[in-house]
């Protein structure tokens, strides 16, 4: 409680200060990739509640060490004199680009320096982490205890690069804020854990199932949080709609939601799975890769290749971004073509084949990088699901829709564009855990 | 020419002699597997235009040899007396089980013995072969030359099994008929290579498609085959059709089959690819196999993986005989239920998943073993697709229909069930071929 000594807030754990009048809750949301850490903390009044649409964040703070071997690149975004004042940038390199050195360098001007929003580490109530992979568990967000932390460790071989990143995260804060703050890991499989078995099991012997190669599905926090955010455009219950949501960025996945539940999404036991991607295949027949191996090709070789060598940058053989496919495509290339009509092809059949899953389908919602800005991708993958009795208003879509229905008035099927939140949608499950303790 | 001294048959090659009044034309068929010889021989009349009802074989022939080490088993179905009379049946045993061996033994009996129909092998006037493999170039059935040949030759990494049986039963041929006899090769392949490129590339690098790993299909003489006899029983011209055939034996794939041509195929590079089927598992998150491969799987076992042990026995872990699976459902097996409900499943969402090829559907077309006699199958697979507006007369599938509709008189999309007769339609492509000659 950021008006609270800190003693007290700590005494006091949780929503239990909540009574007093004009507190408010900070929570900080930690996003850890394989070579980027992404953290922003969301300020809200504790006695109001939690806020239909999305507020900024605060603060939002981005530590990047991909491209580089010996330093980190970061970047603060702060608004200290409130969200509706000017803001403070700051970038900086540093030489230690090891995660742990990195998040403790940008959260150090959370309360420090001109970027300064609270004035102690004592002042956040709480921590949300996302989580790539909850493992066959957990279907919604946990409160961190040694039994979660010993889950997420069990699924370190489901997710290499990214379960570590997070623990370590999840380590760094325990540091800094002692056991006491709450932490609530938020997983991108959980959403799709209430899949039915049809949906989670592969057509492969029954005891690799058992053995965990099970469909865990990604993207759940912003399948999840679009889903909500279409009831609410559509001004519809959830519980009465039958979606289906494109999040369309680097990665790229769907997820068939149905009475607000997910009943299948295209990504599997990997990432790697479903949709074709920017470097990634997408589901692939498998004879190919037995034919491969035999042909010499090492498991990291089948993986770089799947994984980093296909997709749009494979096909086109330029690059794994859409925006330079379809620059390519204006200038009459026609590899870029031939990649960007698989992409839209693909994205029209794994569209369809979710809608049996469904029984029928009210809306299709297009979010992330590309399904929020690819007027274009939105209108190619519309044109060929006509069949459907969708039909798009094209002239909303070139409008740069947001949280907007673009398809015609009489169109069977709506069309929405959504800005996926998933920190939002990160801080909201932390809020939610809070209010439940 | 049947009627027609064997010399001036053999003189006068092909159709030359057709102007002869009352004379037949006999043609063989040989469609070899990796473990079974078939062969067949058609008897027509020279003069009249094919029958568009397909006709039995005069003579039939099978041999079989995988499931013992040491001897064949062969069986011969023969009507001398003319297909309206009682027929003869020879059932036998072989010592040498080899190929070679097993073709010249049925053939044999179709000259010599009480199941001969012709009076020796010089009556033979064309022979067709199944050829699973025509590689990236065929799109038709060819006569066979030398470069022909060659082209199968060369195609045999991407069928090792079954290229060199046919190429074997090709040989074997032209040592018993010599060179002047015309055979036609009929490949499983050449339906699907008027696929547009979207259907054929995959997301990989676009060298392997230039190396040949492309998406060819198979099943491709029977999707051409029922397509054809769907648009009799509709009586509609088949350029105005767009269908969805169901193949579903031991091995199942789709066509989506748009003006007579076919679009796209769910079986891909290989046999295992797109739908679950009895042992083989379909299209499949490839990071699967990348994960077993670092865990020490080896080429040959996920092959095995892929090909053997997945599928419905995979899930089951009972049978991968569709019947078998049906029984033990039926006693309450709830992995038998897990297994067929993931089939049915997997069937409604790649039917789903080719309209977009198509821009609508027609009609759905079920056929071979599974498609043609499980009543159950249709019906849950149709239940699925009560979103097209698809609506299945239960009285008429459950009757044991046969080259019939059997969809409500109301339904948006008809379904038939056709007997997929592929021995007929290669015999229907020698005829082709002769008459182009």
């Amino acid at each position: 409680m950021g008006l609270l000594p800190p003693g007290l807030a700590k005494a006091n754990m949780g929503l239990l200060a909540f009574g007093v009048e004009n507190q408010l809750v900070n929570i900080l949301v930690l996003n850890a990739g394989s070579s980027s850490q992404k953290c922003c903390l969301y300020q809200l009044p504790h006695d109001a509640p939690w806020p239909e649409k999305p507020i900024p964040p605060l603060w939002s703070g981005c530590g990047d060490w991909g491209h580089y071997d010996d330093h980190a690149e970061l970047t603060v975004q702060s608004y200290p004199e409130g969200a509706d004042e000017a803001g403070v940038s700051l970038a900086w390199n540093i030489n230690d680009p090891s995660p742990t050195h990195v998040i403790e360098a940008l959260l150090a001007t959370l309360w420090t320096g001109p970027a300064a929003v609270i004035t102690s580490v004592d002042e956040i109530d709480c921590v949300g982490h996302r989580v790539v992979h909850g493992g066959p568990t957990y279907t919604r967000p946990e409160r961190l205890t040694p039994t979660v932390k010993q889950e997420i460790t069990a699924a370190i071989p489901f997710a290499p690069l990214h379960n570590p990143a997070n623990l370590n995260g999840i380590g760094v804060m325990e540091e800094l804020l002692g056991p006491t703050v709450p932490q609530v890991a938020v997983f991108d499989t959980a959403f799709h854990r209430q899949m039915p078995p049809v949906a989670k099991i592969y057509p492969l012997p029954y005891a690799l199932f058992e053995q965990g190669i099970q469909r865990y599905g990604f993207h759940g926090i912003s399948h999840a949080h679009v889903s909500h955010q279409a009831s609410l455009i559509l001004n519809r219950d959830l519980h009465d709609l039958a979606l289906i949501t494109c999040h369309l960025g680097n990665g790229c996945s769907l997820a068939a939601v149905k009475q607000g539940r997910c009943v299948d999404t295209t990504m599997g036991f990997t990432p790697t799975a479903g949709l074709m991607m920017g470097t990634r295949c997408g589901d692939l027949d498998p004879g190919i890769l037995v034919y491969l191996a035999r042909q010499g090709y090492s498991p990291e070789e089948l993986d770089q290749l799947i994984n980093r060598q296909s997709g749009l940058v494979g096909v086109s053989g330029i690059s794994s971004d859409l925006r330079e496919i379809l620059a390519a495509v204006a200038t009459g290339n026609s590899q870029a073509q031939l990649a960007y009509d698989l992409y839209i092809y693909h994205l029209q059949a794994k569209i369809s084949s979710l809608i049996p899953a469904l029984g029928r389908l009210d809306a299709l919602v297009f979010t992330a990088g590309v399904g929020e800005n690819s007027p274009q991708v939105r209108r190619d993958v519309c044109h060929g699901l006509a069949w459907l009795g969708l039909d798009l208003n094209e002239a909303l879509n070139s409008q740069h829709p947001r949280d907007q229905d673009i398809a015609m008035t009489h169109s069977h099927i709506r069309v929405l564009v959504i800005h996926t939140q998933e920190d939002w949608a990160i801080a909201q499950a932390c809020w939610e855990n809070l209010t439940r303790t």
